[in-house]
C-alpha cells in the first residue's frame, strides 16, 4: 500500500479540504474509519442520498418551510379584486378578533356577544339579498366568506349562517314587503338576531316535512303549539321563525315569534360535545299566540321552507370546506415545527402522506363548491346539487380532521393547537341539514329515479 | 263483466273475509281502487314483499328488539365460570355506579373521587401480581377488565390502568422488596394512587429513550430537573414514579416522588377534548431531591422501562375494544328506537350497514385481542404483537365511534345518549402509549428486518 | 255493530270505488283482512309510506329511469360550442367503433390496429401542438380528449398518449427544426407510430433520474446499451424515444431509435393483468448504433425530460377520470335494469349509496381537473399541482370501480358488463407515470419544504 | 488556530483511524468538507441517525431479512400435532405442484385437469364427513385447508370446495343411503367430479328462493326446464346437482344430473376477469328428464338447500384468508428484495405502512375465522356467525391485495408476481355465495330483529 510518505503528502491535501478542528470533534463521537469503509461501498444514487439527507439535516434548523396556505390551486385568482379585498377583509377579521377567543368561549360553551357589533360592521350580513341595506353580492361570495369564517371557527360560521341565511333568508324570500322592511335592516346590522325554529324532537331535519307542532287559526290570530330542538341563537334571538302544520289545512307554514311572547320558551342544550360555541334551544311552544301580521306572507306550505333550505344548504358544504382548511393549515404548520427524532415531523414519509391525503381532499373540495356556487350564480342549482356537495365536503372534512388531529399525537387532542375543536365540531356539520343518508337519497333518487327513502 | 248479483254475492263473501269498519275508515283517508288497482300488477314476489312490509310495519310499535350484546361470537365462553362471574360483577358495578355520572364529571373535566373506595372494594387492582394483596389473575381477565371499563367509560379505564398497570406495575417489576412491600398493598387497596412520569412536552411516548428530565446523583440522595406532559393522575396521585436520564452514565433511572416533594409541581391540562375525566398533569421538578431509597432498585436503563410498557400495552388494545363495545352497543339500542319516516331506523338498509360494519370489526378486534393475551399467558407476547393489536384495535375504535355516532345523527353530538364522550375518547386511545405511526413502524421493523423510524 | 243492510249498502259503495275482479284475484293470494286490520294500524305518515310504495312498485315496469350522465355539475357547458363538438364527435367514435370490440381484443391482449386509421381522421393527434398538422387546441381539450377515450377503453386512451403526448410531445419540446419536420406530420397523421422509452426493469418511473441505459459517444454517433420495460406501444412502433444516460458527462440524453436498427430488440410483455390492450414491450439495446442526427436536440439532461413528463402528466389523472366515468356510468344503468327482489336495484338504499359515493367522488375529480387544465393553460402548472390531481384521481378511481363492480355482483367479473375491465385497468394507471407514494412525496416537499423521498 | 504541527500530528493519528484509499476515492466524489462541516451540526440524536444509516445502507447488500410468515400470532399453535402436519403437506403440495404453472393456466383460462389425482391423493376430499372414505377431521381443518389451498391460489380453492362442500355435501347431507354409497366413494377419490347448479342469470345466489327453473313430476320421473348460470366445475364434472322447484307444490327440490343426460347442456363463460381457473358454466335444461332415485332424497325445500350453504360458508372467509395471506406474503418477500434510491423498498416508512395494514387485518381475519370454526365444531354456527365473517373477511381481503399490488408498483400487474391473480380473484370471493350486501342484511336482521331485505 502507500508508503508513509505519501500517507502524509495525502494528508496535507485532505487539510486544505477539510476543517480539521470539526473532524476531530467528530472522530471523538464517532468510529470514523467505519464511516469511510461504509461510505465507501455505497453506489452513486446512495451516494447522493446521503449527501442529500446530510446536508438536508444540518440545514432543518435553519429552514423557512414555505408559506401555509391551503389554496393550493390558486382558486382565489378567480375572484374579482374586490371580491379578493372583502375575503382578505373578513380573514383577517376572524384571525385578529375570533382566533384569540375561541378555544376559551368553546370550553365554556358560551357565545362571544361581544364579537357581534364587531362581526356587523363588516358589512356583508344578508350576503347576496339585494336592497335592506344588504350587501348584494353573489352567491360565490357567500361560499367563500362561509368557508373563512369555518376556517377560524365553525361555530361563528354557523352562527352567521343562521342569521344571514336561515333566518333573514326566510324573511326575504317568504316574507311580504311589510315584513321585510320591519326585520331585514335591522338584522343586516345585527341588532336584531334571528333564528330558525323547524327541527323537532322526533322528526330530524331531513324528515321535516312531518313535523307536529301545530298552528291553529282563531279569530285572534294564530295558536302554536309543540317543541322545536336544536334551534340555532334559539336562547338570545330577538326573533325565531317557528315552522309549524296548520291544524286546518295540514299546510307548514311559518311564523315569526318575538322572544317574550309568553306562551314561548328556550332551554339552552347543554351537554354538546361540537359547535358549543353555538347557542342550541329546545324551544316549547305552549299556547303561543302569534298575530296573522307575524304569519310569512308567502310561506303555504313545506315547499316553501324548501325553497330557503336550497338556497342556504350550499353554505353548509363552503362550511366544511372552511373547516377542513382550517385543520390542515394548523396541522401543517405544528408539523414543521414539531421535532421528533431530531427532525421536524413535516421530514417523515408517514406525516408527508397525511398532509397530501388532506391536502388533495382539500383542493378537490374547493373546486367542487366553486363550480357549485358558479351553478347557483346561473340559476341552476338543485336540491341533488347542494346535497351530492354538503355530502362529499363534510364525509372529506372528517376525514381531514382526524388526520390533522393525528399528526400532532397526544397535542391534537388539546384545544390550544387549533385542530381538536374542528374534530368535534367537524361531526355536528356532518349531520346537521340532513344527515349523509338523507342527502345521499336526494341524490339518489335524481340519479336512479327510485326514491328509497323508505 | 259480473252483474250486480254475482258483484252482491262476492260482496257478501268478503264481508266474511274483512273487517268492514277498518275498510271504511281506511277508504276515507286512500284511494281504495288505485290500491287494489296497483296492487293487482304485483307478481308474486313483490306482493309477498308487501305483505311482508305490512304486517312488519303494523308490528313495529310491538316488536321487542333482540338483546343488545357486543360479543356476537361468545368470546366469554372461553373464560372460566369464576372468570366469567368476575367479568359480570364488574360490569355491574361499571353499569349502576359509573354510568350514571359519567357524562356530568367528563363535562366538567373532573373526577369522580368517590368512585375510588367503591371501586378498591371489587379487589382487582394489580389484576395479575402475585401476593401483596392482588388477586393474582391471568393476563386475558386484564384484557377483559379493561374492556368492562372502557366500554362504560375510557378514562376511569385509564386511571386503573395507570394505578393498577403502570404505576403498581413499575414497582412490581422494578422495585426491592422492601420498596414493594412498602407500596403495593396500599395501591393495592386504592389508599394510595400512583402515577407514572415518562413522557415530556417535546418527547413523545414513543420516542421515550430520548428523555430530558435529568437525575444527578448528590452526596444526599437525587436531585431531578425537568418537565413532564400527560401525567394522568399527576394532580392528585399520592406517589409519582418519575423516569429521567442519570446525568453521570446517561442511563434512563425511574424514581418515587412523593406528592408534597416541594422540587415537585403538577398543574391540571386544561383544554382537553377527550378522556375529559382523567387528570393529566403537567409536571415541573425544580430541583426535585429523592432519596436514594426511592430509587426504583432495578431500573437501570430505558430497557427497564420498555419492560414495563410492554405489560400494559396489550392492555390499551382491550381498551380500545371496550370503548367501540360501549358504543356499538348504545348505538344499536338507540336504532331500534328512535323512528323516522314512520319506523325505527334499525329498519333502514344504510343504518343496518353501519351496524354490521360496526359489529363485524368489533368481532374481529375481540378474537384478536383474546388471541394477544393467550400469547401473553404463554410468556410468548413481544412488543411487536401488541404494537400490532394496539394499531388495529384503536384505528377500528375509531371507525366504529364514527358510525356510531352517525347512526344517532345530530343526537350523537349530545353526550346523554352516550356516543359522544366515546367519539372524543378515541382519539386520545389512538395516540396514548406510542401513536400509530410508531407503533407501526414497530411492527415494521419487525417483519422486514429494516427500522425506518429516522 | 253494523247490521247486514247497512252492511250490503256500503259494500255497494265500495264497489263503485273497487275493481272488484282485481279484488277477487287478489283476495286468492293473500289475507284480504289481515291486510286490512294491518293498514288500519298504520298511523298517517306510515300510511303515506306504504301507498307510495304502492303506486311505485307497480310502477317499477314502466318506469324510465333518468338519463345516465357521469357529468352532473355539466362542466361540459364551460367548453365552447366547437370544443363541446369536437368533445362529442370523439364520443361517438368511441361508442361506435371502439365499444363494440374492446373487451374481445382485451380478453386476447390483442392490439386493435384497425383502429389507427379510424382514429387519425379525427385529426386530433398532437392535441395542443402549433403547426406540424397538429389541432393546437388548449390544454383543456387535452384533458377532456383523453377522459372521452378512456370514458370507453384506457388502453386506447393510453395508446393516443404515448403517440401523441410522450413520443411526439418529446420531438415538439426537444427536437431541432429539421426533427420536428421529419417525424411530426407523419406521426400527426398516425402513419408513423411512436413510443417512449424511459422506465427501465429496476428503475420506476418516479425514480427515472438514476437511469442505467448507457449512450456512448463515438466517432460514427452513438451506442446504447442497456434495457427498457413497459414501453407502450414498442412492439409495433416505427420509432421510439430511447432515453440514456451518456457515459462521458453522465447526463441523460434521448435517441430516436427506429424499429429496423439491429441493436434494437422489442419483446412483448405477455402476462399483465390490466391494460392489456396496449402492447407493452421489454427492450433490449445491444451495441444499437444510433446517428447523431438522430439524437433529439435539445434534451441535455434529465431535466429536459422531466419537462415532457410534466406536460403529459394531467393528462394521466384526465384518464383516470375517464376510466371512473365509465364504470360509474355503466354501474348506474345496469342497477336501473337488473332486479332482485322484485324491483330494480338501484331502489335500494345499499346500491344507492354506492352510486352516489361514486358520483361524489367522480363530480369532485372532474371539477379538479378542469381547474388543473386551466392552471395549465394558464402557463402556471407546477409538478406538485400535477402530482397532486394525479394522486387524488387514480386514488378515487381506484374506489369508483370497486364499487361499480360490487352493485353489479357476480355480473361484474364479467368483461361483458364493461366494468371488469375498468377495475383492473385502474390499476395500472394507479401507478404508472409515478407511484402514488412518488406523487405524494412530490407534493410533500413542495408543502412542507422538506425531502422525505430517502 | 492550530499550527501545520499539530496538524501533521492528528493528521498521522488520524490516518491510524482511517482507511485512506478509502477516503481519496470519497474525496473524489463529494465535498468532504460540506461533510464534515453538515455533520459537526448535528445534535448526537441525528448524529446516530446518520450513523446508523450509513452502516444501514452499507449493509443492505448482506441483510437476511425475517423469514415471510403470515401467521404472526401463531394460530397454527392451536392445531394438534397431526393436524399441524396436514396443514404443512398441503401447503407443500401447493407450493411444488401448483405454484409453478398456476399463472399460465389462469392466463389462458383453462383447468390443469393433471392436478385432480394427485390433490385426491392428498387424501382430504369430504374433509369433514364421516365415512364414504372420508377423513372425518374437525371444521377447523376444513377451515385451514381452505386456507392453504386459497394463499397460493383461489381457484383450486374453489374448485375444491365445489367437489367436497357443496356437491359432496349436499349428497352427504340430503341424500339416501344409496346415493351415498353411489356417488361419495368415487367422489371423495375425485375419481367423478360435482358440480352443485343453484344460481340463475335472473336469481343471484342470495335471493336464491326465488328459483325459476322447473322440476314436473311424470310417470317416467322428473323434466326439468331452465338455466342456471355461474356454476363451477359444470362443463367437465361428471355429476351435476340441479334445485329446482317443483311446479306442483312449489318446493325446491334437489336432483343428481349426469354429464351425458341429452337434456343437460353447459357452455363455458368465457370473459371472466377473475377466478380464471374456475370453469363457470351457463347451463340449460330442456326437457331435461331424471329418474326419482336421483332426486336427492332428503331435499323437501329450499330450507334444505339452505342447510348445505350454511356448512360451506365458513369456508368462503377462510378462502379469504388464504387469498389475503398469499398476497401478503408475496409482497413482503417483494419488498424485501425491490430496490429503489438505493435500498430496498421495505425500508421505507410508506411501504411498512402498507405492510402493517395488511399484516393487522390479515392477523384480525385468522382469529376471527379460528373462532368461527371453534363456534362450528361445537355445533353453534349460526347464519349471521358465518355472514358476519364472510363479510369481514371479503372486505378485508380486497384491501389488502389491493395494497400489496400498490407496494409493487407497476409490477403488481403482472401475474408473474404473484398478486395480480388475488387481486382479480378477490373480487369474485367477495361476491360470490351472496355480496356484501346480501350478507350484511343477514347479520342486521340477526341484531336488530328487522328485515330490510325489501
Amino acid at each position: 500500500m502507500a508508503n508513509l510518505f505519501q500517507k502524509i503528502r495525502k494528508g496535507l491535501q485532505l487539510y486544505q479540504q477539510i476543517d480539521m478542528e470539526a473532524l476531530e470533534k467528530l472522530a471523538a463521537k464517532v468510529d470514523l474509519n467505519a464511516v469511510v469503509q461504509n461510505v465507501s461501498k455505497l453506489d452513486d444514487t446512495q451516494l447522493q442520498g446521503v449527501m442529500k439527507l446530510l446536508s438536508g439535516s444540518g440545514g432543518h434548523k435553519k429552514k423557512v418551510p414555505p408559506p401555509v396556505d391551503g389554496d393550493f390551486y390558486d382558486l382565489a385568482e378567480l375572484l374579482t379584486p374586490e371580491q379578493r379585498a372583502l375575503q382578505l377583509k373578513v380573514r383577517a377579521f376572524l384571525e385578529t378578533e375570533v382566533q384569540p377567543i375561541v378555544n376559551e368561549y368553546w370550553l365554556r360553551a358560551e357565545f362571544p356577544y361581544e364579537l357581534i357589533p364587531k362581526l356587523a360592521a363588516l358589512n356583508i350580513c344578508g350576503v347576496t339579498y339585494q336592497g335592506y341595506g344588504c350587501p348584494g353580492l353573489p352567491n360565490i361570495m357567500e361560499g367563500v366568506l362561509a368557508m373563512e369564517m369555518a376556517r377560524i371557527d365553525a361555530s361563528i360560521a354557523t352562527f352567521f349562517g343562521v342569521q344571514s341565511g336561515l333566518a333573514m333568508g326566510s324573511i326575504y324570500m317568504l316574507g311580504s314587503e311589510e315584513q321585510k322592511q320591519q326585520w331585514l335592516p335591522a338584522m343586516q346590522q345585527m341588532t336584531c338576531i334571528g333564528a330558525f325554529g323547524l327541527t323537532e324532537p322526533e322528526v330530524g331535519s331531513g324528515a321535516a316535512g312531518g313535523l307536529t307542532t301545530t298552528a291553529k287559526r282563531t279569530p285572534e290570530g294564530w295558536v302554536l303549539n309543540g317543541q322545536k330542538k336544536w334551534i340555532g341563537n334559539a336562547t338570545f334571538a330577538d326573533v325565531i321563525i317557528i315552522w309549524a302544520r296548520d291544524v286546518d289545512d295540514n299546510n307548514v307554514k311559518g311564523f315569526l315569534v318575538k322572544k317574550d311572547n309568553p306562551g314561548f320558551q328556550a332551554i339552552k342544550m347543554e351537554d354538546k360535545m361540537a359547535l358549543r360555541i353555538v347557542q342550541n334551544g329546545l324551544i316549547t311552544l305552549t299556547n303561543c299566540q302569534v298575530a296573522e301580521t307575524d304569519r310569512l306572507a308567502k310561506a303555504n306550505s313545506f315547499k316553501d321552507t324548501a325553497e330557503v333550505l336550497r338556497m342556504t344548504r350550499a353554505g353548509v358544504a363552503w362550511e366544511a370546506v372552511g373547516c377542513a382548511r382550517g385543520a390542515y393549515e394548523n396541522a401543517l404548520a405544528y408539523t414543521t415545527q414539531r421535532k421528533q427524532f431530531g427532525k421536524p415531523i413535516a421530514a417523515f414519509q408517514l406525516i408527508q402522506n397525511h398532509l397530501v391525503e388532506m391536502l388533495s381532499n382539500l383542493t378537490a373540495m374547493q373546486t367542487m363548491v366553486f363550480r357549485l356556487s358558479q351553478l347557483q350564480d346561473e340559476g341552476r342549482l338543485t336540491d341533488e346539487h347542494a346535497s351530492l356537495a354538503k355530502v362529499f365536503c363534510t364525509l372529506r372534512t372528517r376525514d381531514i380532521v382526524s388526520r390533522a388531529r393525528e399528526v400532532m399525537g397526544g397535542n391534537g387532542i388539546l384545544l390550544q393547537y387549533n385542530v381538536a375543536r374542528f374534530v368535534a365540531d367537524a361531526e355536528a356539520i356532518y349531520s346537521y341539514e340532513g344527515t349523509k343518508e338523507i342527502n345521499s337519497l336526494i341524490v339518489g333518487r335524481a340519479i336512479t329515479g327510485f326514491s328509497a327513502f323508505v
